[in-house]
């Protein structure tokens, strides 16, 4: 395997969306732990659904419906203003504390990366801007260009379009498992990270290679070179 | 509107499945609510991914695949015996209560009756069996036959196809929100059995009726042919 260039996940991949729960504390004094976990669900649950019958409509609005659905569902008053709170706060999540310096190491090494993620262009310009990662990715990859969320073949086709790779050569790099899976499926050589030590989902497929955080990552992709 | 058949989902709207939690408890107590939970949630999980990833396989395996996860993830020891007593309880389902006295009125009003489900033939069969439900539906339609599951375009189509109508003169009833708002997407004339009365799913869609139980849509398919 020749890896010539890395596709990063983004939320819960290099940016740590577990602020949003932190946050959904606050508002709701001992339910932001639900409410967190059922947003989330919901959210991917949405994209999945919308996919299948093919009614795209952006991140940014599927992460909205969802929140209003979950605050129903846990019978939460969701007010305007804390409903704006918690989407803002997606735009200015931080990346894991190890993300920067890695990132950093993969570009001193020569390797082309991209972000390819379900968010809609503004909310990734707007949480890389928050980051100063713009001088790290080469491109900056939406779903949004395809109308079709991950794990659909033509959102996953996105990297290898744009760097003129197989999916083989490229590494795809996401700390949601079913996304590492998606990404199997799909011909990627794959890493999960696997920041929670969740077991792997039974699909019938494994990812290349599994660590615990983006550390572990480098060391993957240092040793994949070196065999070469 | 001139509803000239239905087609039904069958587990959770036909088929009761409130004593899968009730085994899952007598198994591992105190967790058998969790255990349900993650159980449908994964099941529903993998066949999505399955479908928008072109890996279909059947709906036992997918439900055996997703009760695997949900233990491992749960810590707990899944024996062969708990999985097999688990799995069996599909076959045996009981019907709501209310269900075959109202699909009989159904069926003296002269409509033709499908079911329209996710699980494979072999599953179906069993339920049907095991309820005395065959002489009711004139079709038992299984994704089998299209090798994607619901929301998918394909899957929903089967019961057009088998009864030569437009889906505007079939009426979809199901009790999962995301099924009847998928339907609904597709075409149908949709009535969603709200029985735990949770609140719509923000989908930006909403099914043509809903009410709490199986006599709710009686009298709904009552009042439309009244109106006619």
């Amino acid at each position: 395997m020749s890896i010539q260039a890395i596709a990063f996940d983004a939320y819960g991949t290099l940016f740590d969306v577990y602020s949003i729960g932190e946050l959904a504390e606050k508002l709701f004094p001992q339910r932001g732990a639900a409410l967190a976990e059922l947003w989330r669900d919901k959210q991917i649950e949405y994209t999945r659904l919308r996919t299948m019958c093919a009614t795209y409509k952006p991140f940014w609005e599927v992460t909205q419906d969802a929140l209003v659905f979950s605050c129903k569902k846990l019978g939460l008053d969701l007010t305007l203003d804390a409903q704006n709170s918690l989407m803002g706060q997606y735009a200015k999540l931080k990346a894991f504390p190890e993300n920067l310096g890695v990132l950093q190491d993969l570009q001193g090494m020569g390797l082309k990366m991209a972000i390819l993620s379900n968010g809609n262009p503004q909310m990734l310009e707007a949480v890389v801007d928050a980051n100063g990662m713009h001088g790290i990715f080469n491109h900056i990859l939406s779903v949004d260009a395809v109308k079709k969320y991950k794990t659909a073949p033509e959102a996953y086709q996105l990297a290898p379009d744009v760097f003129g790779l197989s999916a083989k050569n490229i590494l795809f790099v996401s700390s949601n498992c079913w996304d590492a899976c998606g990404a199997t499926w799909f011909g990627y050589t794959t890493f999960w990270v696997n920041r929670a030590n969740a077991p792997l989902e039974e699909l019938g497929v494994t990812p290349d290679a599994t660590g615990r955080d983006m550390t572990a990552l480098l060391e993957y992709v240092r040793q994949s070179r070196e065999a070469k």
